[in-house]
Parts: C-alpha cells; sequence; structure tokens
C-alpha cells in the first residue's frame, strides 16, 4: 500500500477503504508518512469529503492510534457529553451532578486548556480543597458509590488526532466535516465512552457559524457514533451570545449552584435539562426524552440534584459549605457596572468577544502558561430581547484591576442596542437522535 | 502575509494576487515555506484552478527563483522548442538545423535525463568527436556565426519548479493544467527563449493520454507565453505510437541524416516542418507558416538543411563525415528482426512499450547512474495502418546481447495486428498559435 495512490483516490472522489484509512493513520502517527503527504490528503478531503463508512474508520482508527481508557470497571452505561465550545457554557457542571442524581454514572476526563475561561477542572478548582488528583482505582470507586467523579485527563489519547489536527491547523484544511467529526469522536470513544451527547454551538460565538453546517456536523457525528456502536444523540443550540449570565471561573460555579437549586438563568436551566434528557435515555434511566425531563425536573426541585454536587465535592476533597455559602468562592477586588449609553433593546452580544474581554481580565489562558485568575469575570444582567434604560448596567464585571478602559471599549463596542423591540433568538434548533 | 492565508484563499476559489504567488515561491523556495503548506496549496489548485493571470505570475515567480540564461548577446529572435515527451522523438535533431539553416538562431540548452533513449545530447555524441563542453562565450560566438550551437545545460534554474515538482511528484498534484503549464513554460524562459514552440503529444505514449488534455495544456501554455511576452506557438501531435521508425540513440541521428536529407520517414518529416515553420514565424524570417513551410522545404531539397548539420557538428569537434557515411555511427553486434506471426494489418503499436524495451536494451537510462549504449534501439519497418504478411520484419532490433526473450515478447505485446483495415492515425490533431 502507498500513501501516494491514497491520496490520487480520494482527490479522485473514490472511497478509501477501512485498510487503507488504517495504513494512513498508522503510518502518519509513527512518522513514516510524512506531513506534507497528509496535508495533501487532508485538502483532498475537503474537497472530496467522505462517506459514512470512511468517516467510522477514520474515527476508530484514530481511537486505536494510542491508549484507551477501560471504565469497563464502572456500572452502567457510560455516557459523556461534549460540547463544540462557546462562552459561559456552564452546562457540563450542572449536567454532571444532575444525572448523576438520577443514577447514570457520569465518569468524567477533563482538561484545562486554552480559552475565555478554564475548564471544567479549573472552574472546580473554585471550591477550597477540591482537587482532581485521584487514582484510576480511587476514579471507579468513586464512580460507582456516587455515580460522579472527574479525573485529569491522563495517557496518549488519540496521538494520530493531535498530530493531524496540528497539521490541518497551519494548512487550512480544519474546516472540513468529517475530519471535525472523527477529530471529536475519537476524542469521546478513546476516553470510554458507551454513548454521547454532543451540544453543537451555532453563531458568532462557534466554530460553526451557521445553522446548516451545524446540523451537517451534528449529523455526522450522531451517525459515525451510531456506526461505531456508540449510540449518540446531539443538540444544535444558540451561541451568538453567551449562554447563561456567568463568563469566569468561580461566576460560573455560583451559577451552576444557581442552576441546580432551580434558580439558575433559564437558557441555561432550559440547555442543562435538554441534553440532561438524552443523557438519561442513552444511559437507560428512562424511555422517552420526555419521561427523563420530569426525572431531573423532579431532582432539582426536590433538592437531589444539589446535594449529588455536595456529595461530589466533598468526595474529592472540596469544601461543599460553598454551595450554601457561596461567598466563599474567590472573589475580586472591584465589581464595575457597565452602563448603557442608551434606552433600548439589547440587539446583539457578539458572544465570542464578550469572551475575548473575560479572557482579558484573567478569567482564561491566552497561552498554556498563562495563570488564571478564578476571581474575575462578567456577569450579563441584560440579554438579547431585553429592555434595557440608559444608565442601567448592561454587566457586572469583577475584575482585580481597575484599568479597564480597553475592556470596557470592547464590551460597548460588542452590544449593541436597537430603538425597537428585539425578539430573543430561539436556544435549542434542533434536536437530533438518530 | 501568511501562507495559511494563501491556501484558505485559494481553497476557497479565489484568485491570488502577483504579490501572494511571489511570496509563496520565494519563501518555499528559501525554506521559509514548509513542504506541508506547500503540497495542501498544490491540491488545493488542482481543485479550484488559476486564472491566466495567476498562471502567468507562478510562472515568472519560478523564473525568477534562480539564475536565468542572458542569450541578448545573440542577434535575433531566440525561439525554443518544448515537447511534453514522447518515444522515438527525433524532430530536435531535424528542427535545430533545419530553422538555422533560414536564419532563425538556435541556441540550444540541453540535458541527458532518464528515459526511454537518451537526451538530445546523448544522441549527438554518437558523432565521433562532437562535445557540448564549451563556453557560454564560445557558445554565444558559434549561434552568432553559424546560428547553431548546443551547450549543457548549467546554473541553477528554477530552483522553486524543481522543489515543487519533486513535491507534486509524491503528493498525486502533478496532474494539473496551471501546475504543469507553469512548470515547463518556466524552465523555457528561464533559459533564454524569446518565442516558444511547442509540441504536446497526446496518446498511450505521452503524458496527456486525451486529445482534450492535451488541447487544455497547450492553449494553457500558449496563453502563458503571451501574457508574459514571449510569443508561443503550439501543435498537438499523435503519440499513440512511436514518432518515425528509429529509437535508439545512433539509430536516431541516422534518421535525422536521412530526414534532413529529404528521405526520412513521413511523419517526422511532416511533423519537423510543422514545427520548423512556426519557429520560422515566431523568428521573424516569414510572415505566415506556408511562406515558412516552403523555406524549410526548399533548404531540404537544396541540401542546405544536411550542411547546416554538418557545420554545426564540426564546430562542435565532431567528425561531420559520418552524415555522408553513416556507417561510422555506433553499431549493435547483432541484428534481429522480429517477424510478424499474422498476417494483417498493424492495428496498434503502443508506444511507451515500445520505448520501455529499447531502455531495457540499453538505449535509455533507467536511473541516473545508468550507463547508455549509444548503438542499440528498435527501427520500426511497419507503422499503425501498414498490410504485414506472416513472417515478415515488424521491427529490427539493434542489440550486444542475444538474450532477447524478455524484450521480444513484450515487442509481440504491445503490436497488434488486425484482419480488416486499418486507417492510420492522424499526426497533427491541431496547431494552436493565439
Amino acid at each position: 500500500m502507498r500513501m501516494y495512490d491514497i491520496i490520487a483516490k480520494k482527490r479522485d472522489g473514490e472511497n478509501l477503504t477501512n485498510e487503507e484509512i488504517q495504513f494512513f493513520i498508522e503510518q502518519y502517527t509513527n512518522g513514516s508518512i510524512p506531513d506534507y503527504q497528509a496535508s495533501a490528503l487532508a485538502m483532498a478531503i475537503y474537497f472530496q469529503d467522505m462517506n459514512e463508512d470512511e468517516r467510522a474508520a477514520l474515527t476508530m482508527a484514530m481511537v486505536h492510534s494510542g491508549d484507551t481508557i477501560d471504565l469497563s470497571d464502572i456500572e452502567g452505561i457510560k455516557v459523556d457529553k461534549h460540547s463544540t465550545g462557546g462562552v459561559g457554557d456552564t452546562t457540563t457542571l450542572c449536567l454532571a451532578p444532575l444525572v448523576a442524581s438520577v443514577d447514570v454514572p457520569v465518569a468524567k476526563m477533563s482538561g484545562r486548556g486554552l480559552g475565555h475561561t478554564g475548564g471544567t477542572i479549573d472552574k472546580l478548582e473554585s471550591v477550597s480543597g477540591f482537587h482532581v488528583e485521584i487514582s484510576s482505582d480511587e476514579f471507579v470507586k468513586l464512580v460507582n458509590q456516587n455515580k460522579i467523579a472527574v479525573i485529569g485527563q491522563s495517557g496518549n489519547l488519540t496521538p494520530a488526532d493531535k498530530k493531524l489536527y496540528g497539521l490541518r491547523d497551519v494548512t487550512a484544511t480544519v474546516n472540513s466535516i468529517p475530519l471535525i467529526a472523527s477529530s471529536i469522536m475519537s476524542k469521546k470513544i478513546a476516553s470510554g465512552a458507551d454513548a454521547i451527547v454532543l451540544d453543537v454551538k451555532t453563531g458568532a460565538g462557534a466554530f460553526m457559524k451557521s445553522k446548516e453546517e451545524a446540523e451537517e456536523l451534528a449529523k455526522a457525528m450522531v451517525s459515525i457514533g451510531n456506526n461505531v456502536g456508540r449510540q449518540t444523540m446531539a443538540v444544535i443550540s444558540d451561541m451568538s451570545q453567551p449562554l447563561g449570565r456567568a463568563i469566569g471561573n468561580a461566576l460560573e460555579v455560583k451559577e451552576a449552584i444557581d442552576t441546580l437549586n432551580g434558580r439558575g438563568p433559564e437558557d441555561l436551566t432550559e440547555l442543562t435539562l435538554t441534553l440532561g434528557s438524552q443523557m438519561v435515555v442513552l444511559g437507560g434511566k428512562a424511555e422517552t426524552l420526555t419521561e427523563a425531563r420530569k426525572m431531573l425536573e423532579e431532582n432539582i426541585q426536590n433538592g437531589k440534584a444539589i446535594e449529588k454536587f455536595k456529595e461530589f465535592l466533598t468526595a474529592q476533597g472540596g469544601d461543599a459549605s460553598v454551595v450554601d455559602q457561596p461567598d466563599q468562592l474567590p472573589k475580586a477586588s472591584h465589581i464595575i457596572e457597565l452602563e448603557a449609553k442608551d434606552s433600548g433593546y439589547i440587539k446583539g452580544i457578539v458572544a465570542d468577544e464578550i469572551g475575548h474581554a473575560a479572557m482579558m481580565l484573567g478569567a482564561g489562558r491566552q497561552t498554556k502558561e498563562s495563570e488564571i485568575d478564578l476571581s474575575v469575570g462578567i456577569v450579563l444582567n441584560k440579554k438579547v430581547g431585553d429592555r434595557v434604560e440608559k444608565g442601567e448596567s448592561l454587566l457586572t464585571i469583577h475584575s482585580n484591576t481597575t484599568n479597564l478602559d480597553e475592556i470596557k471599549e470592547k464590551l460597548y463596542n460588542n452590544i449593541s442596542i436597537s430603538s425597537s423591540s428585539v425578539q430573543a433568538p430561539e436556544l435549542v434548533y434542533q434536536m437530533i437522535s438518530e
């Protein structure tokens, strides 16, 4: 088998066999196939696409390019959730204890990474004492006991995906549905997921700017999952404005506590229930999405969800008293209101730019070496469609510096106010379950 | 300027600017742009093509990536001829003295290279004493004096093309019209051509298998030439069977002598006159192709063409008596006839396979290190459309070994005989002059 022939075949619009895709991934990972051939193939795939069989084969070839996590000692169906990334996305913090409260096991492997705010682990470290440095055995024991635990990423997972993604990033071949879909799915599967729920974001703050693209990606991933024996469902949700109100690490923990107590922002609550319902169905704890949603709503109302959160924090060394006294969370030294310059209706809050402002405050990492400030961030007081009067607070800045001119200018530039009334955007555009 | 943006732009079907193309070629040649980005761009060009301005810009950027030959000390319009390569193509040996005999300067830079037979220099070295180791000054002096000289390739011509071609060769991006056309044209222009005549071959023995592809390539090159101030014309000619009758170095020199004497094979004579007419018009020595052809035919008849060949050989140390006594050329020790196994009409002589048989006899280089045997080769006694009787000679093998079973089998396998009559293929499919 020769890489040249594989490139030529795909270039000419033919379908690659499982063996050809495995050959490419194995030989590329071990360095026998050079980058310049891999990038030519990636560009050919960009133009010629891959069919369902090819996508499944590529996903599994990447899964087997490195270590895979064995969660078989954990009882039940392990359902993992993946979001394509957005701004102020607190759903994981809400979802994990919520679905664990109805006995769906949540064995979460999480990272830190770059972004507007920290990763799930960073956020949880806002809780004093909480840590993810636990052994694999302890992790398994905790999930079996409490149905929930979080551990840091370990092992050499999907090295083929890491290498190929790095190459695509510099050769203008990132934006290809089969390559994005197999990249995401291979990571989830290598992490041990039996079933997968996907939250595909669309809008200014998302990678997929249009609903059509988001739908194509969601369908591609659901199809891969179902083709490789991992039941998969997806939601397409709005990311034209940030989700919920909080953007920042401790601020989002506070927001998650509110949501688990039934007092969270409407959109975050709704998305949590939507994704949670899919997780509960895939986890085999309910027959229908409606039934699942009812179970989750009940556990918010009866306090089981917030109790599960406390149990989870305590089990990993965290001081759970923070749940009842959120004042104990890290606090910024300056609380500054951004006042509306005009009266009217909020027309737009450009998600990625607001996220970038939060990062400038120190809420996220610009480079791997950056230190995160857990206390800082932004809380939106108005969302799209809301009425605002001149001088009223648009948002609250939590900062450890008062030198905010640049950040304030960015925030003003990315919040638009209209004199006529504005319709709030739909939150969940579509649910895809097969 | 970033290579990433250039790749993305082409990927999205936009046109690259002159500056972007120059940036790519300069930075790729000096190693600042890595192969993996260049191959991604090549694949994007494969799919999205380049318009006329881009093709011209790419050609000139490659011309300026290295040395260029300055032929300005040579009087007159220097017309170069390029063939896309075929089997038994003796046209250069015939054309050079023929057009020089009507005062079109032929300043030929030639190589050795790989192939079924040697390059023009190898063939000419069949003439005892002939050599191309002359200084640039002597080269210029000879062309001004005799209108003809041949020199070996020197200098670092079009390094960008060499590097890019090497990359395309292993990334399935060779077969792209804008990339092939700019590659060929850049080499001709860097070699100092003021005007260019192209012989684009089509058929089994050619790179362009179909007439449509050949026409597209020819038009692309003519357009580039005219857009960068080098008047260019092209011919699309048949290479389904070998051109002429001789395939081999000394054998082709003998065939060229016959042709310049007016006794050459019909097809070789015709193609020589067709290409020669274009060279004479571009060289400014005739107004029309008809007028030019008449001048060339006259010089064959009146002996000026063959005299020019003698003058040329003598000027570069060759023993020109070989022209009147071709028996002095290197001779193989065994002359073997390949007899027809059936009677009928020659239906096909697969050009590239016959060429490969000649290489197996030793007429061409398989690797750069191979030694060429100037004496060996094949002379076709029948061509497509000819009547043949069982036992009659199809071709004559000139060999220095008698171990010919494999070669004979290859030859038999690639000459087909039909019981019904066969039309000889057209030789010149099209002439493109603007």
